[in-house]
């Protein structure tokens, strides 16, 4: 019988764009979307699996009829069918009501439907020519965003960029391009010692870009926190002296706004006022927290935000934007496109018929840039500006179901005291069997050992999953973050049930 | 009725996570599919524009019912069908048959159903626990693109990137991390003076990770190029020697396999000789020529590509995979975790239940990484090494059906003589006008103007697209090339015809 459905079954030959290839084009494309379909209900059914647990050499060796290994010749269409299959079941469900694991949660309907039309699309950023239709919609956006932050009128510049880290480059980039614009011909040569400056809670990739780019990590400072892991402007200023003192440029600060692990955010206003005084180019890493500017109740936390020469802000984290989606905003135009343009005869002919000033690849790193922009923009569309401060409140409000559930409960203590200024809620938990030990080392050890073991124990059962780190000083705690729009308050009892449930007996 | 059914029709709060949201879900996506597979079907009918032109000002003011700016309120749900409906429709069709116009063309259905699966799986590469299946996918088809460059049992290292252009970026990374390792921590400073070479007629990202590096555009040589656009290698040794006699140090030579203009490929094995003798890391730039290492037939063009320290390959280029699909390959292993590691606790924790050396984001200048390589592994699955093979040919057969159309052709000349390397065919259209008036300025002057004149009426009428461009003396010629596995003799034909029709008048 498989002999004879296969052989009616279209191969990949008769695909288009294969004559008379519409009806087996339209068979197997809807048949893949039956797959995807299935795969959206039961991500949102509380009863499925968060993830199928499998280590690598598992996969490796191959699961019943899933193989991954590439082969010379082609596989027909029914496997492929049963190859998208098992990608999603041996995968991990990040839009499930209980995965909390990563900053970028949840599986927005409206955001995964302008996904599917991109791909459909595929086209590139580039030129207004094979985009004219995105790249609008990206300056458009660009601009709303930039009034967001409080720019007159939106006036400045920006770019989707692919994710955070590579929108922290460029903001060095361009702070770098600013105050020694020769540095892009001559090199690094042509500046003296210049030095950055970034709290020690901040994300790595600006560790990262001064690496890349040629500062060196050593000229990355690192700024004292507050017990919440926000910058101390104290801290800041001497060190901004210490470094001239020194001879050298402090160049650069960047304010986090939501740090990645305490979601602290530093004061901009004072960094700003330091920023000011000493000519500093301040940037805002609003990746992960840029999106409560959208709330009214939230956004005083990044006060002074439109004082930043730039920003950062990834509508793909609290946003609830599929993955891609990260912009750089800049306050003052031309600097992007001075910093990194080329001018490449091929691309980016002047003697166009439309204007090229709407042209965008000549201000990018990028040659070919994917389209970041259509999901944002359907979903901005499909809810609202309305609809994403109502996401962002309630997850905000939800993380603060979760500390006043916690704060006193037997067996838990917070990294941190006070009302989480973000979505991250950091806490330990204490097995039943550490609780009586004193405080001391081999209290510290065996409580450093429990976050993981505990992980290790969700991934296995499949049930929910939690992130963990320890940081500085500080052994192993959970890092709980809310950004998934299908979480609710049952969801956060069921996660403390099954800490608990896992962890009684460690 | 229109009332009516509007309030039978599904809002945005009705969607998953919504209660009894499945149904309106589902009723959602099965329009949207519905969208996206008549786009599609269209965009393979010979019948249908490539595009629809409009000037960025009509697009603003809006076109009948769609409204580009984002507002306060949710829209509906039928307005966001509209919404994507128009999206496509002012778009470029860039799978259509008679899209020549970039580098990437071409729509590949399984290629599309993976990244409609991407989508909707939406995570992220940084670790092999949100990504389990599909981090052993870009692991295993690295090792197999490795194996084909001619890498002892595809040893070595490499990653997927947002494009050649970061591709490239990275490559220059690892050179300079490779021979000065200090950089990282104490930037250029502790570097002699570097310097770049790279042909004139190289991508101009090279020049991009110059500046944005810190090694400075002016510490990158441009290398003479014979006619056909290929590095002399004689040149290349004068000036690594004249480098080295200055007191800099040579550090990186990139050789362009498949130039952006001319289709070149740069003789790899003379380059290597020399990069040798001077002990400088040699990089191939297969951006766009890499996919003919797929063919028997081609893949003798990179001869002496096993030699290169590193290779940039594009398969969403030549092998037609959906944007955006880039690899950087590197020789060495560790060199990309060397240069690139920041060791953060909170992603990148030691104690994992699983063998940690599977989390590839420490070796990323990205932190979150978009997965692109499913895609590429699907295809790869369904057509077989055999079927990339196959395409590739056909598409070099088809430019060398396109060249011996027109070489001898009246009112047409050849950029460079002889059959093209690569799908790059270049020529200049001398409309019946210019024909008789002799060689000089004038006529220079006429004949740049011709290719963009006929090319904005091409996207006017809609009916193909080519590219254009000046290339160093030389006055505007079109650059065809041919990716699209769509494309026929007959389409190539139709250019031709469509060429002469709009230019005849000129």
């Amino acid at each position: 019988i498989s002999i004879i459905y296969s052989m009616l079954y279209p191969d990949i030959a008769d695909l288009l764009p294969a004559k008379n290839g519409e009806e087996p084009t339209m068979q197997f494309l809807l048949e893949v979307v039956e797959i995807l379909t299935n795969y959206v209900k039961k991500t949102f059914d509380r009863s499925t699996k968060v993830l199928d647990f499998h280590h690598p050499h598992q996969l490796l060796e191959g699961m019943e009829g899933f193989n991954l290994e590439l082969s010379e010749q082609p596989e027909s269409l029914e496997q492929i069918l049963v190859d998208c299959r098992d990608t999603l079941k041996y995968g991990v469900r990040t839009g499930h009501p209980r995965f909390f694991n990563q900053l970028s949660t949840g599986l927005d309907i409206v955001g995964l439907a302008g996904e599917w039309l991109t791909s459909t699309a595929n086209t590139n950023m580039f030129t207004y020519e094979i985009a004219p239709v995105f790249v609008l919609m990206e300056q458009l956006t660009l601009k709303k965003m930039r009034e967001i932050v409080g720019w007159p009128d939106g006036e400045g510049d920006g770019i989707f960029s692919p994710g955070g880290a590579i929108s922290n480059m460029y903001s060095v980039m361009i702070a770098r391009y600013k105050f020694f614009p020769e540095v892009k011909t001559k090199g690094m040569t042509a500046a003296p010692r210049l030095i950055l400056f970034t709290s020690e809670h901040s994300h790595y990739s600006i560790k990262k870009a001064s690496a890349a780019l040629g500062l060196g990590t050593e000229n990355l400072i690192l700024l004292k926190t507050d017990e919440r892991g926000r910058v101390i402007p104290a801290d800041l200023e001497a060190k901004v002296i210490e470094a001239k003192q020194k001879g050298s440029v402090p160049l650069f600060v960047n304010a986090t706004a939501g740090t990645t692990v305490y979601g602290a955010f530093d004061p901009i206003n004072e960094i700003a006022d330091i920023c000011e005084k000493y000519n500093i180019w301040l940037h805002v890493d609003g990746a992960w927290g840029g999106g409560l500017l959208m709330s009214r109740k939230h956004r005083h936390k990044l006060s002074g935000v439109e004082r930043a020469n730039s920003v950062t802000w990834n509508p793909h984290k609290m946003m609830g934007v599929p993955l891609q989606c990260s912009a750089i905003l800049v306050r003052e135009r031309g600097l992007l496109q001075g910093c990194n343009s080329m001018c490449a005869g091929y691309l980016f002919q002047p003697d166009k018929q439309y204007d090229v000033t709407y042209d965008t690849g000549d201000k990018a790193i990028q040659c070919g840039r994917h389209v970041d922009i259509f999901k944002f923009w359907l979903m901005w569309k499909a809810k609202g500006t309305v609809g994403f401060e109502q996401h962002i409140d309630k997850c905000l409000d939800l993380s603060a179901y979760l500390y006043n559930k916690i704060k006193n409960r037997e067996g838990y203590e917070m990294v941190f005291d006070g009302e989480p200024q973000h979505t991250n809620v950091c806490f330990w938990y204490f097995p039943p069997s550490l609780r009586s030990i004193p405080n001391g080392e081999e209290s510290r050890e065996r409580l450093h050992k429990v976050a993981p073991k505990i992980k290790a124990m969700m991934m296995e059962s499949g049930t929910t999953m939690v992130g963990y780190q320890p940081q500085g000083e500080k052994v192993n705690f959970f890092r709980m973050v809310i950004s998934n729009p299908a979480a609710t308050m049952s969801d956060i009892d069921f996660l403390i049930e099954e800490i608990e449930r896992l962890g009684q007996d460690l």
